[in-house]
């Protein structure tokens, strides 16, 4: 038997139902595929393998899933912050997506996206934006595993001018994209309950549930929109979803700041997943999604970045450190959301709430070789006491060396194997001009 | 004129009084000081230097001032987190302190500390701990500009086995360090008003006045200290603190989290300065601080990782982004602590706290040459609209490329000039093993 590939010297984090941490392990890698892993005793053998990795004693994890993307708004990253969030979105992004959105940008803003993320150890992402075929083509360009979505929106919209095309648009791309290749999987983002009509939300679900893909939609992101529901339908917005049949175990809610323990409860009932994003919402100022309760009611909770227009980077390390410390502050209480647990939702939990966690998300035999190699060798990861602790709280994007996707190396010693930077940063910098401070 | 060296192709972010930024420009510095700085126009010529920095267009701001550390305490980085308060001070980091501290650990753990700082673009700390001693001089090795305090508590204490002998020893301290060095400043940290007795607070205040130091306290860090403060002495902290007469402008308030509109109106009156450490309060779920309120008191607002225990790293470019998010959901409202405000209190208003800002915390002709150079060529600093954006919401502190102290490059490339850091990582390793997960 020889592998594909073989990493050894490495601090194996699996995220399998344990939690397993392996010391001193090694992990072998076969036709894209995770085929074993083990430790490393005295007397080890290593393994035949066509190509060998040293991690040099760095933490092998799996890819990190970032459930929530708008990966073309990295062309407006840092336009127009600390502003208020009508002006923010009716006076800069709004008439910048306008005036800049069309398959080109689309296709060079997914391509830095995509380049950031890899960068940074994210192997798989969960997006939804307009010209989404441009999105998929860049995706599939850089190999990065995706569930990709058309936006919906009752309005018009970049490439659908005509909101009673929306539909049409998204039903187009899920046809085209089904089945095409095993690391795309189409699906629908309704933008929200108060842009997308009650008729839209369900044909919209019905078109998911034809074909079995993810429905998406941002929901309580703010107080104004819950505000603006219980006036409009009598209902949270949760409960106005649930009322119209859109919340089962293949609906995505993003954000889900302002849900109560009702909504909590109604979630937690349909099955549905939740995407939580507390750089987004802290930026923005939209509140403090009670991550932490809805873990404990159950609820498949995965970390998101969201667009870069508000956050403003992709970096899921950031993601999982502010997620556990925000949890603690807002609830007053140190144990809340341990490293162990932001690690989940940065993995398996991501995974499970794109409906992937058959394939990816822990270090498992059969699982698909996703998987990233943190370098240790660095005074802010120096001790080492907890490898959790130390991925969670001290680690950072730029510490990734090494990233697979599917058993190919797609970064290697920090340089990205599949995308040309120097191409992309010159492309974007051509269309998007920094506009001076 | 020759300069000794010359930083060109710069965005300058000067952090003056105006906030001025120079889209294209360079800085001339000479004899350890900020000589000249200037932008290029089409049809300049580079002046004369011994030596020339490209900064290929990345970000030149002043170097960052972390007003709050606890160097040696990298060696306790991870080694007991997500616990409550009292466990993890009780039954770990007390008794990992009475275990390991030593002069020759302090020495390693402070040479570490002072690693990460400097990759991470800290050119000034003001630290607390105990064998302060040594802590200076293994700062004074990396080359670091510091204010250091041998730390004052009645209990006993490493080194300092008789409260009694506390004050002792800080004279002894400041003694020996004043006017040493101008890299290094001496002053005297009482641990907190729980822990010093209201005695020990006032003779380390008139030992501060003696010689004109700054006066350091952690205070109203948690709930429970404001209680037991009020139960005790009938004030709040900062009230009972104020009764003491220990409040000036030679104060520096490291915390300051639970203080009310009355406390905050007795900060300002008496000039004292304010240490905030959002990475540290919301870990250890002690708070949220008032910052943006007291900041619009007009009260000395700076930066601070806190120690490695509760953080866990000192990266400055995240407490940035997070001192900026955190106020912003805490209030709700996105406009609150904009990007420029938070890159201010890391620089320029970190040197105003500690009294250094004659010296440092701005790019301006005189000013010592503590300044750092951010690469901007990254996919996450794709595309620039606003560099104080981009410095605070995208950047990390591993962007950061070169990094000068007084004139003398102390990080090059990357990579660290003064100090062996293979040296360091290897001896922490030995001192501190990991404990496993």
């Amino acid at each position: 038997m020889r592998f594909d590939a073989l990493i050894h010297n490495a601090v194996l984090m699996t995220c399998n139902p344990f939690f397993d941490i392996i010391r001193r392990g090694w992990i072998g890698i076969s036709g894209g595929k995770i085929e074993a892993l083990g430790s490393e005793p005295e007397d080890w053998q290593r393994p035949a393998a066509h190509a060998a990795i040293d991690a040099h004693g760095g933490i092998v994890m799996p890819g990190l899933v970032n459930t929530h993307t708008h990966l073309p708004m990295t062309l407006f990253r840092g336009l127009a912050d600390d502003l208020p969030l009508a002006t923010w979105l009716q006076e800069h992004i709004f008439p910048a997506e306008r005036a800049a959105v069309k398959p080109e940008t689309v296709r060079w803003g997914t391509l830095l996206a995509s380049a950031e993320m890899l960068l940074s150890g994210t192997t798989t992402c969960c997006d939804g934006y307009f010209y989404e075929d441009a999105v998929a083509q860049a995706v599939q360009a850089a190999g990065l595993r995706a569930v990709l979505a058309q936006g919906v929106i009752d309005r018009p919209a970049p490439g659908v001018p005509d909101p009673t095309q929306n539909l049409v648009s998204a039903r187009r791309f899920c046809q085209k994209w089904l089945d095409r290749t095993e690391m795309i999987r189409p699906s629908v983002f309704c933008h929200s309950p108060y842009t997308c009509s009650r008729e839209t939300l369900i044909r919209a679900k019905r078109l998911c549930d034809d074909f079995g893909l993810l429905f998406q939609i941002h929901v309580a992101e703010t107080r104004w929109e819950a505000d603006h529901i219980r006036t409009t339908a009598g209902a949270s917005p949760v409960g106005y979803l649930d009322r119209a049949g859109v919340l089962d175990e293949h609906t995505l809610l993003v954000h889900g700041v302002w849900v109560d323990d009702t909504d909590i409860a109604i979630i937690a009932e349909r099955q549905a997943a939740v995407s939580h994003n507390p750089e987004s919402n802290m930026k923005l100022a939209s509140g403090i999604a009670p991550a932490a309760r809805m873990l404990a009611a159950g609820i498949r909770v995965g970390l998101g970045s969201d667009g870069c227009a508000s956050n403003n980077d992709m970096d899921l390390f950031y993601a999982m450190d502010l997620a556990a410390k925000l949890q603690k502050v807002a609830m007053r209480d140190p144990t809340v959301l341990p490293a162990e647990t932001a690690i989940r939702m940065a993995t398996i939990d991501g995974a499970r709430t794109l409906g992937l966690d058959r394939q990816i998300g822990s270090l498992e035999p059969g699982k698909q070789a996703d998987l990233i190699v943190v370098d240790i060798r660095a005074p802010h990861l120096t001790p080492m006491h907890h490898p959790a602790s130390a991925v969670v709280y001290a680690a950072k994007g730029s510490d990734v060396r090494t990233v697979m996707v599917a058993g190919r190396v797609l970064v290697r010693e920090r340089q990205l194997q599949t995308l040309d930077l120097a191409e992309i940063l010159f492309q974007v910098n051509r269309m998007i001009p920094g506009t001076g401070s």
